[in-house]
């Protein structure tokens, strides 16, 4: 087992003094002699004592550890691009900060405020990251319930009494309206939505961006189709698409897994991407820039947002002020798998 | 801020006893008279008095927490299918054991020793997973050293004097073999590697057993480039290798994502796949299912490893027997992305 680390018995032990008096000299506390105090001290360091996280944290109520809730099926999750980048990002603060992530991956929303109820039960974690913010979200409620420090992801739809949250912010929506002004603007007018699901905020965000540019483009958003993000999901919704009496010349897809997916079932049919059927994504994943052609695309930045979020929850924590941060919003980029749309036969 | 929990102080009060009694109590040591016992528990029970974790890990030196060091470049980590899908594994077992996951991502061995270190020296975790093993490697005499329970992803080299650590192994490398024979069946004889990095056990093996079955179909192993598994190492091998004097016909890939931008790079220069190339990935990830053609890739099982990892962990640290335990094979699955050979010219 472990090599013993010195105990603060150890330390009395070489200073002849009491536990007691060496607990209250590490602690700073009175009531100890100034020459006892800088004796003990030395002792302290010279065997090498350190103070135990552990015993610190049930001393002063801190678990030096934020907790990430992730509520979603394990076959997403294994393809979500979001996660692995997000927590890069996190981990990117929490290292240097000798703080650690405690993760937790639940399947259903019932199990998810369980989760953070335990959470905090067992003083595990000092804040919580809140990522797919829905709509009336649960979880919003419950950590100022807890008295948990929390940060969410994008803004919620409506705060009562919920002030006390710091929002990190990206618009990712905006990244939408670009990548239809975009198709729009290559002559298309038939365009498609493989939408993400409609309860969480950036699902309907994002499917509000496809409604608001297709209008100022003079086009109906009639094509929309919502999925839960699954790259199936995204092949079985072109699937349906291009099967369809007006068949859309662009689609504009919420995330990369799907856009790829479905340029894997417009290739198959034996479409010509971007000859007969334009595709942007949402993400801006590397293997989107290897496919071919490489992907249009809406690129975020996950690890940025993670390393945002785990500043503001440290400040946070530390109980200094924080306020909501805007990052720079996802932008369209432009690759090869978008072009002029084809002249109506 | 959280609401006070009842605490043995609050019971003790109640009761009219002291802390320590309250304590002897409820921790159900010997020295409390029966009657004063049951009045104990039941005033407990009334004040809604529960265990803390942390309080109860501080006295049984435990922190109900396992876990898991990932030494990548964040790069690699945000396109890496494994972890994803290996953590979500490894969740299925603890979240019902009420274990939580404490992550930590590193970049470099170095920080890697630190970290398992100050997990430990901190109580934060149980035990913990060892991924990616490497020749020569030195987590395997820490976690020894430091008396922290354990189990690998594969059996390591050698294990000198670490016979404790059991193991959780899939033979991945036999589905490398599969391919070969699969691609030196289709009449293929330039076959090349694009392989994953020497210093990992799993690159290496992988690596071997391409070599083993290219000299039993009579082939000399001799197109092997060597990657840090990227996306854009795949592509940039992928380019090297169809630039070369003895372009292959069929290549064998030591990941999905890498595969997957080779099909990319070959489509770019105009190949037909697999009519001139043959493109073999190794994850069996979602989205190789997806493309176009469909990769015919090596479906590891990462989902399974994980929880197969946990089950192990927590029984080692029960104090129950463990052994080694062998997960069925990696198995080769043939898609649309490998085909005959071409006719020679």
């Amino acid at each position: 087992m472990a090599r013993a680390r010195p105990t603060i018995a150890d330390v009395a032990a070489h200073a002849g003094v009491s536990k007691g008096l060496v607990s209250f000299a590490l602690n700073n506390r009175p009531g100890v002699a100034p020459q006892t105090r800088e004796r003990i001290l030395a002792i302290a360091e010279e065997l090498g004592w350190q103070p135990s996280v552990r015993a610190r944290s049930l001393s002063v109520a801190r678990s030096f550890a934020l907790g990430l809730v992730i509520t979603r099926d394990p076959e997403i999750i294994t393809s979500d691009p979001f996660y692995p980048s997000f927590i890069a990002g996190v981990e990117r603060e929490l290292s240097p900060a000798g703080q650690a992530l405690v993760l937790s991956v639940v399947s259903n929303e019932r199990e998810e405020l369980a989760s953070y109820r335990k959470l905090v039960a067992d003083g595990r974690i000092d804040g919580a990251f809140i990522t797919d913010l829905r709509h009336d979200d649960l979880r919003l409620g419950l950590v100022q319930e807890l008295g948990l420090p929390a940060v969410t992801l994008g803004r919620p739809e409506s705060r009562p009494g919920v002030s006390s949250i710091p929002a990190v912010a990206m618009e990712d929506a905006a990244g939408i309206e670009e990548a239809v002004d975009h198709l729009a603007g290559l002559g298309h007018r038939r365009i498609a939505h493989v939408a993400g699901p409609a309860r969480m905020l950036h699902g309907s965000h994002r499917r509000q961006a496809f409604d608001t540019a297709m209008r100022r483009a003079g086009l109906e958003p009639d094509l929309v189709i919502e999925t839960d993000f699954k790259a199936a999901d995204g092949a079985r919704a072109t699937r349906h698409l291009l099967a369809g009496p007006d068949r859309p010349t662009a689609i504009v897809y919420a995330n990369d897994p799907m856009a790829i997916a479905g340029l894997g079932v417009a290739q198959h049919a034996g479409l010509n991407v971007p000859g007969d059927l334009s595709i942007t994504g949402f993400d801006g994943t590397d293997i989107g820039e290897h496919v071919y052609p490489a992907l249009s695309t809406i690129v975020a930045d996950p690890v940025r947002w993670g390393s945002a979020a785990a500043r503001v929850l440290l400040r946070m924590i530390a109980g200094d002020p924080t306020e909501d941060v805007d990052l720079p919003p996802a932008r369209f980029v432009r690759r090869k798998s978008s072009g002029p749309a084809p002249r109506t036969p």
